[in-house]
């Protein structure tokens, strides 16, 4: 019998549908063009070469063959730099000057090197920029959010190939933030927990939804998973914003990271997929409630109808048995 | 310059991405497959001479050829009919038995004639049919809401070409009309007014974004529509519920609706949407403060991290120039 569930910390139900259950395998994608991507793209705008013709740089990490990873602001912009976020009203409706930064993070030279592949110190040394850019964009006082995330594929919404991820700051504080912040508040209003520290606890022990684990890291498939194969990593020490981890930690995520795209890369056939860390809003330091993460969305089931009509998602793949599939992956990177 | 734009229904925020927007033209769809698709299609189980292959069957409209519209339970249904939608708490988390109904609405006999195209009498009987089969989930005391939709493509989630829309029935309030819903009894309650009333007159006044109108309907580009070409069709009479629609009002809604879905046809070339009526949780009979209305998404950009991690859109397309180009298009039926 299919089963309701519902997800701790959004608190939307989720279906998962054993009647349309497939075995995990069955999710692989298939891909049809087998020419690998190329070292180098001399047409592609992030490939050595192009430094000139790239907007303002923002970040440059460098290494004996030249840079190794840069930040660059993006040039079609969805937020503008310069201005102030005032409100307006125009009859009964709102709005407001897209004030803010979106960036792109070049997280490599090279042109056909995925995360995943890369050696597990450039890994860490791509989180430590996020962590630098995250700290310079909180100070701005127009800020109020910064979110990070990577889109891997052309069904992930990008349309470079060559590694990147991008920081967006907002002038205001984003509805999947507040809600989660408040559902995360009123939980520890009862239970005086966080419901993070408490679900990564509860996953460790029953453990039939972990993938993988290290000194300070969990990454588990989600009990009430929103679609196949969506995966959290948790921080396993209390903190509310990304920016407050330690190196220590960072090289820890970077493992674990590496591992997990190894493994959704080679058991699911190079999936496309979205990577975003949750963050707590700038203007606030540190949150008994909040807790950082990350969440992996593979692009693999397309949200319909319903899912929009109703925000109940249908997962046609079990999450214990997703789990299972995963742990027994051995990466090939 | 980038504006953020606030859409008053659901309180998200929506980027009008200025310098990434395009000709409204440029949304077009480009199609490779120039055949047609057949009258009738012998491998389609929803196509005549698979009547018997298809699952129980909850209605039907005869007409003189055999039937014309049927009603068939989902094969592979997200929610099931027997059981009781008892809650369980495993540990932390929350589940339930996914009782409900899940149904197919065979739209018409024939392989190849979508909505747009049929008579406007025969989408004012499938709109028929919804009311009834809505009417008549609604008196199963284990629904809460009832979720009429249609996907149109295989970027909108379908896997069927046959025309058809789906209907489920959930044992929960789903947590997009409960969001719609509270914000709405807010407004009311500030204002003493229904949101979607005073949003239907302000936009017929200002005009700028209305698409078409008629004696009971208004169609239009939401001032902060997520994504472009999103459209949302509003009654112009107060009513909470689908069912609670008179004849006429079906009548005119279907004679918008193809009007919409031709011109969207005709001038971005058929791309695939969603389509979706959002109405009061069905325990609720009336509310001064809620009123339907549908939404439909043309599928013709991709949500990404960004959105995914803040629930902010991104939209390359202006409201008002997508408004302008789409009232200009002449649909050809």
């Amino acid at each position: 019998m299919p089963e309701l569930r519902q997800n701790i910390v959004t608190r939307d139900w989720v279906i998962i549908a054993t009647e349309r259950a497939r075995r995990p395998d069955a999710f692989a994608v298939k891909r049809h063009d087998a020419t690998p991507a190329p070292r180098l793209d001399p047409t592609c705008p992030f490939c050595p070469g192009h430094e000139g013709d790239t907007a303002a740089e923002h970040g440059r990490v460098d290494g004996p063959e030249g840079w190794r990873i840069r930040v660059i602001a993006n040039k079609f912009p969805a937020l503008v730099r310069e201005g102030l976020p005032m409100r307006k009203l125009n009859g009964i409706y709102r709005s407001m000057n897209a004030v803010g930064y979106h960036e792109v993070v070049i997280e490599n030279r090279r042109h056909d090197l995925h995360l995943h592949e890369a050696p597990v110190d450039d890994l860490a040394e791509v989180l430590g920029v996020y962590r630098r850019r995250y700290q310079e964009l909180r100070s701005d006082p127009r800020i109020e959010a910064v979110v990070i995330f990577r889109n891997h594929g052309a069904g992930a919404g990008t349309s470079q190939p060559h590694p990147h991820s991008q920081i967006v700051a907002t002038p205001i504080v984003p509805s999947q933030v507040r809600n989660r912040l408040e559902i995360a508040v009123r939980y520890f209003d009862e239970t005086g927990e966080c419901v993070f520290c408490r679900t990564a606890r509860d996953e460790r022990s029953v453990a039939d939804r972990v993938i993988c684990t290290n000194r300070n890291f969990v990454a588990f498939i989600p009990y009430a998973a929103l679609s196949p194969f969506h995966l959290w990593v948790f921080p396993l020490r209390h903190m509310s914003s990304f920016d407050a981890s330690t190196d220590e930690e960072l090289a820890d995520l970077a493992e674990i990271l590496r591992t997990l795209l190894g493994k959704l890369y080679t058991g699911l056939n190079d999936p496309d997929y979205n990577l975003l860390i949750r963050s707590l809003p700038v203007r606030m330091v540190q949150s008994d409630s909040f807790h950082w993460y990350i969440s992996i969305v593979p692009r693999i089931s397309v949200a319909a109808g319903f899912e929009m009509g109703s925000g109940i998602f249908i997962n046609p793949a079990i999450p214990e048995e997703s789990a299972r599939f995963l742990r027994d992956v051995i990466p090939e990177h």
